[in-house]
């Protein structure tokens, strides 16, 4: 049996996770650890804890020598990086669920933790309750991954799932902001940035890759039409915002966040409200599924109690793959099979697509499907506009090699009589 | 960063997966492993490796002492019992995915290994591929479990999906052993003992409790009628195995292996063919379900490869549950909502059951549906009578105080004019 360590934390946060996990750890001796100091924001605010437990002194807690691990729960990144660092600095472990702050600054996180030989846990970070970043690390560490593609936002999954029963988009975000399912700021959740920040984190723990979040191709789900939803349905599909990552043929790493048709024959399909779910491919396990909840007090509670119980064996990420000779890379190129619709039949520039196997025109939507370059996807100046919406096919990443120029395009779109 | 332990391995068995594990150890440095010796049953076979590699002395491995992993992958329990006792005398640890050597003789391996402080993993010996052991053990160690249900038999899930797909159950069999995802002795699988070997296993990580597998409530799927598959698609369920447990609100735990009907909002809906899943239900991470390839060559060897990983960074089960104060323990005093069918209407004793909810009579086919003791259905002369078919219903465990005696047996039946 290894030894435990006896844990002295101090908490930076009191909402309810915060409050959750001062809860469990009065109940639970057999974690071997203690809150000694909570820093709040306002001091004024009634809480059920002794009043002596609060500061709102950071150094109160970074500065005590007792206080051997640092549990980091508010909201705010910046402030949460500050501490963070700090706390390394100080020789302090750190568990985490700030996953914009962690995916914005992964690097120089982990380079510090490793000069200080601390100890950085952030499992709530990615999929709140699901272990995906401790199998990741730990399970699949040997295991060739071929993909891994998930559903790593619950609130915009809830309002996705809403709007497939019939709610209006501003009706099911205003629900989810009521459940507490989304992020005080929404558009770090229904722009995406949410979810490319998790796919941040996924990328060092799959493949050993550490990128910037903002240079990811991304697309939220503030754009997606009614008709989109509706065409979905009637075709037994459902839209799904997923974060993926894929090993290409040429040895590089296709990643992206974007709206995507997910069939009945995916796991991804009963993937709903706020749950959360991960595909994991790779060449030993097969296809590997977890899922559960993404969100909420008591599943984020669970994470960070999980990470405090592993740091009590004296756990910490090893980022394997970090270490390899032979290292893995992003790429953009490779092309996507996306659905677009929008407003207007000039809206979107067809020459930039490789093909179109698939058009239809209504009064007042247009709809095309075709292979598109994922370089030429984002620098496309339609990418950006508001009334175009972007939906990438289930299994939509496809490779040069894979490619037929059908060459339909011209043909078939001037039989109809539509001009470029 | 821990240091890593240099293995030097003594393997049991070189079938498909002993030889993959082989294969995968010379492509993969990083894990600091090397075979030296493979023990096996027939030296005359053609094997792609050394010669010197092999021996059929079983002591060649077990008395060397520079073997300080021994990874078992053989069939026969009996022979596994021997060489994974030997070893932890000898002080090597251990590597096994024989659930019913491990889960007949847990209690005494537990304490063996503590005795002699050496590491016993297990993890491709429930699920394959997927990390429920592992997870059970260190992420949900904290969380008050309310239930674990899942398929964790491939072959016969393989076979109940070739079924309810218009197979006959001998037809699914043969391909089943075809395809490799039978045990050599089929009635291991199909008999649900494969199943409850697991459970017994699952039990250990999950609630701390050890148990005898044959103890536990069992029935396979030799006796599940093509008409029961016929009743199942027509009301939308499929018929799984399911292996089960689940925290009473008297603390005591409810555990068993029964064919089971799925409704299609349950995630073992689509755990189809050879794939297995587990859903676990807890206090604060909620519902999480894990899904992978239960059986086969891949899936196992990837359990095993991560089972090495892990013990190069000197890991090993905790067995936390079973060390805490308050012992969880197992009853079977609760009652279970099942399905009969049978071929007469005397073949099963209706007064055995405490409620009956519907009953159908065909010309060839008798179906009761109602609430029964789980003691008094253990019991019942008609649970082992091979004429007599048991399917318990989706969230079938029904606590005394939810029980409302309608006593609607004797009304309804006799109204129909049926006799007890």
């Amino acid at each position: 049996m290894s030894t435990h360590k006896q844990l002295t934390i101090g908490l930076f946060g009191f909402g309810v996770v915060g409050e959750g996990i001062y809860r469990v750890l009065n109940q639970t001796p057999s974690l071997y650890a203690s809150i000694k100091k909570v820093c709040i924001k306002h001091p004024d605010k009634k809480r059920d804890a002794p009043a002596a437990l609060f500061t709102t002194n950071y150094d109160e807690l970074l500065n005590d020598e007792e206080i051997n691990l640092i549990v980091e729960l508010i909201d705010d990144a910046d402030e949460a990086y500050k501490i963070v660092t700090t706390a390394f600095r100080k020789g302090k472990s750190v568990i985490s669920a700030n996953k914009k702050m962690i995916a914005e600054h992964l690097q120089e996180l982990i380079q510090l933790q490793q000069e200080h030989n601390v100890s950085f846990l952030y499992e709530a970070a990615v999929c709140g309750s699901i272990p995906v970043v401790r199998n990741l690390e730990e399970y699949f560490d040997n295991d060739l991954l071929q993909s891994i593609s998930g559903i790593v936002n619950g609130s915009t999954n809830f309002i996705l799932t809403q709007v497939a029963d019939g709610a209006s988009y501003s009706e099911a975000l205003l629900e989810a902001q009521q459940k507490g399912f989304a992020e005080s700021n929404p558009s770090l959740d229904v722009e995406g940035f949410d979810a490319t920040n998790k796919l941040t984190i996924l990328l060092a723990h799959a493949y050993g890759i550490l990128t910037e979040p903002a240079s990811l191709l991304r697309q939220g789900i503030t754009r997606l039409h009614a008709k989109d939803a509706a065409y979905a349905s009637e075709k037994g599909l459902k839209i799904k915002l997923v974060a993926q990552a894929r090993k290409l043929s040429s040895g590089k790493v296709a990643a992206f966040v974007l709206p995507q048709f997910v069939k009945a024959d995916s796991q991804l399909f009963n993937v709903n409200n706020e749950y959360n779910g991960v595909i994991i491919e790779s060449k030993l396990a097969d296809k590997q599924f977890f899922y559960g909840k993404g969100a909420g007090r008591y599943p984020t509670s669970s994470a960070v109690t999980s990470d405090i119980s592993a740091f009590g064996y004296h756990y910490q990420y090893e980022y394997k793959k970090l270490n390899r000779k032979e290292k893995n890379a992003l790429t953009n190129d490779f092309y996507l099979d996306v659905f677009v619709s929008f407003a207007a039949w000039t809206d979107v520039n067809k020459w930039d697509f490789e093909e179109l196997t698939e058009y239809h025109s209504t009064a007042d939507r247009q709809y095309i499907r075709g292979i598109i370059h994922a370089e030429k996807l984002r620098d496309a100046s339609w990418f950006n506009d508001p009334s175009v919406s972007i939906i990438v096919q289930q299994d939509g990443v496809i490779e040069k090699e894979s490619l037929v120029h059908k060459n339909l395009k011209k043909v078939s779109l001037q039989l109809a009589g539509v001009g470029f």
